[in-house]
């Protein structure tokens, strides 16, 4: 246990920090030590800068309360207020450096979860659902340009409406979710839909919390990877569409722009056939009757280990 | 809502909080454009100089998670966080500056509820309850010395066994806690159980907290008191036994040196009886049989508004 002084000086707003972090630091692991001094350090220092009130300081402790209420085990409210205070972007920085031509990470997000595992050429997005075709492949190479084979290559995305399976009370198992792997050339493809805008979940405390301080909920359309090989450095990233207005705006901060990307209209049958792609039939942007399917197409670059 | 830059830099370990920032700036409260300001700066300031790891921010959300479904109407575990971190007794500082002559605040704590309304003399410890008797009693004025007639006296303590009555799984009312008023001459008096010791809730998610950080959770003996006045600012304060080894060590860090006393031992069978207390028997340090009760005193001073 700690000890302390046995005729201590009163406790003031000047020399109670130093108090607490002298009573917390009886403990042998020193990483442990020293996270929690600078905890409690940057937490007093906050409350002194602000001269936080009673009444704010019950909010908070109210408010964390409900975060925490929130959570299920479908739904991490308590990541989403890390990711749009930027925390989890920061964290996600600081433990990610990227070497020079490697792909960028990007944050992990609330709704990684089990996926099944796929034949390259697969569609992860289960018969009748709510999308438009997107044929999602490239390759996955070290920076030295090599190919890699045999990285499993995970990925994510919401359904056309922008619901993420878990959320969607339609489904109860994995979809637009699967796990793929390079084969011997470091090619990977699949069939998705294409990704679209939508809402980080706002009917809870993170959506409380962005209306007071009027700010967005919408993210910019991506798609969620993350890619192993047992030689090179676990990359968790995402891939955003270049035609989203959100892209400066995005709530959780993951965007960078070497992870925007175009999604492509492609009329080409010989492809669409070869991954058994259902064409779409839509007006292109100057409404001429067009028949085809979206292409995302990214070659990553895993650092070695 | 917040604008962007259309073409943003990349968010970077060194520009994302000024980013985060901006984006949650565009509100008109001043205090809380201010408050949320130093909140992300604080916070990102934390991560970035603790280098805090993936592993360290999965364990954080994964904790805090827990303090909020550790709580329930009965128990609220955030707010003992707060207590043990040392953040309400900075906040109880920073909010209740002692003038001279008035008495010192000390934290609130968890354990506040609803009481019933006494008249002076009444004992708030109900028939039977464990615990030693101890007659409270004293006066409360202004910084000017003048009592104050009509003061709301809200007293609240453990039983005997450290338990306070939402604790105690054999009660499921109020017990320990009551609300007196002053007299004329600004006396008020009451008979409780002698204060023990006692462990703050240590099954939940701030246990684990203190014995990762090897440290005490015994609180020493006290007695909650909340007073208030119309024409005063409210007193939220507690009053600690110099005869416990834990006043330096006091996990939520509310002992302040004029807040310390001695709980004396009377023998005075008139009072016992004006106060119908049942005298206890018990033997005296030097092991010589006594019969009497035991008597905390305190003279309050209040702050006019």
């Amino acid at each position: 246990m700690a000890t302390a002084d046995p005729s201590p000086d009163d406790l003031t707003i000047d020399n109670l920090t130093s108090h607490v972090i002298k009573l917390s630091s009886n403990i042998e692991n020193e990483r442990l030590k020293f996270v929690f001094a600078k905890l409690i350090q940057y937490s007093h220092d906050f409350v002194r800068d602000t001269k936080l009130t009673t009444a704010e300081w019950e909010a908070a402790w109210q408010y964390l309360t409900a975060v925490g209420q929130d959570c299920t085990p479908d739904r991490q409210e308590m990541i989403l207020l890390s990711d749009v205070l930027g925390i989890s972007a920061l964290v996600d920085a600081i433990n990610n450096p990227t070497a020079p031509r490697a792909t960028e990470s990007s944050v992990l997000g609330p709704f990684h979860n089990h996926a099944h595992e796929f034949e390259n050429g697969q569609s992860i997005a289960s018969k009748g659902v709510i999308g438009e075709p997107m044929l999602i492949h490239g390759t996955v190479s070290d920076t030295q340009g090599k190919p890699l084979s045999g990285v499993a290559v995970d990925v994510w995305e919401t359904n056309g409406n922008g619901f993420y399976d878990m959320q969607d009370p339609e489904k109860d198992g994995p979809d637009c979710r699967g796990i793929f792997h390079t084969d011997k050339d470091g090619k990977f493809a699949l069939v998705g839909v294409r990704a679209v805008d939508y809402p980080i979940p706002h009917d809870g405390s993170v959506g409380v919390l962005l209306r007071l301080l009027n700010r967005s909920n919408v993210r910019p359309a991506h798609v969620h990877f993350v890619l192993q090989h047992p030689d090179c450095v676990r990359l968790t990233t995402a891939l955003y569409s270049n035609d989203s207005v959100n892209v400066a705006l995005d709530p959780v901060f993951g965007v960078k722009k070497s992870l925007i990307k175009q999604f492509t209209w492609s009329e080409d049958g010989e492809v669409a056939k070869k991954y058994s792609i259902d064409m779409l039939e839509r007006a292109d942007p100057g409404g001429k009757r067009t028949v085809g399917f979206w292409v995302l197409e990214h070659d990553f670059v895993l650092m070695r280990k």
